[in-house]
């Protein structure tokens, strides 16, 4: 015997998501006919939403529901800072610190020569194309402290610097809270190279 | 800054899903941006479809689209035996088998004094309705080897057992290629009063 066929699709859709197995996805199937009417309308309703009313900002590159996103048209931001990241959510990261009060620009992918992913693939174009308004002074790389995010943080610096534009990159070191002696070898390295005077 | 709206609402119905927390529904979230949007679609409609078109069967209360299910529909099952599980994944789980060719029975739930769940909140009514049927033989309880599985089997045994059918249980013991010194006390306790000659 087969599982019916409305609950043999449903786990079919749930095992698409990334880290749902044929268990958990069976489990959620199972779970969601005994959720509520109500609940799993507002489910399927924002699932269809989140594509449908979602674009990205012509300008910067994150998800928005209007174009130029919110914090592009915010004219109380610094517009002489632009950071730089990978993804969407990177963006909301960092909002959430509320500590930088800049512009953002999301490449939307990293430079990866193993992925076969050049600087051609990735949200670039636009990014160039901001520098050329005289307002940007600095640009803060936040690519992600990995191989790839590194091999993009040197390609981008490599581009801009030469337009007379400061370009950084976010600090490396040990992460607030954490001990030493569970740190990596590399952040290590990058915490003792990063050192400050107190 | 807040996550756009779509995000937000879709954040919070992926973590009314069990097992789901606020850092796995945002990952989820933001694949689910990522995703064709074929397969979207197709799962806000197998979600609006499971609770659409899924019932429960008016004879064993399992989930079918047809009522009655195929299962009861089945004029090739033997009639004389009924198969007692708690929840329609448990259904599912021994027909996979293909060893058990009987009718079966969901009770939606086991009797537990500590949640409050009595005898009138599991699906009793029909179970009883179904034993007056002379065609019953065999009432075979497949609850889980819980305790509370275990008081509703005592239960069900006690209710049944005075109308001259019989009432079995699933053996317990040792997983198949499990090792014995890792099984509990309890299973191994089983598995010795269980014991079957060679």
């Amino acid at each position: 015997m087969q599982y019916p066929e409305p609950i043999a699709k449903l786990i079919d859709s749930y095992m698409k998501l990334p880290g749902i197995g044929q268990k958990t996805a069976t489990r959620l199937a199972f779970f969601t006919i005994d959720m509520k009417d109500e609940t799993v309308n507002d489910f399927a309703r924002s699932l269809i939403s989140v594509k449908r009313d979602l674009h990205f900002c012509s300008v910067c590159g994150n998800i928005t529901e209007e174009d130029p996103c919110e914090i592009c048209r915010d004219t109380t931001r610094d517009r002489s800072t632009i950071l730089v990241v990978e993804e969407p959510k990177d963006v909301m990261a960092l909002e959430k610190v509320r500590e930088y009060h800049g512009l953002y620009h999301v490449l939307h992918g990293v430079i990866s020569p193993m992925e076969g992913t050049g600087p051609e693939d990735i949200n670039l174009p636009t990014l160039i194309k901001r520098l050329h308004n005289d307002e940007v002074k600095e640009v803060i790389i936040a690519t992600n402290a990995t191989t790839e995010g590194e091999a993009t943080a040197m390609y981008l610096s490599r581009l801009i610097k030469p337009a007379g534009i400061k370009v950084t990159r976010l600090a490396h070191g040990l992460s607030v809270g954490s001990d030493i002696e569970y740190a990596d070898e590399v952040t290590l390295l990058k915490a003792v190279e990063g050192r400050r005077e107190l």
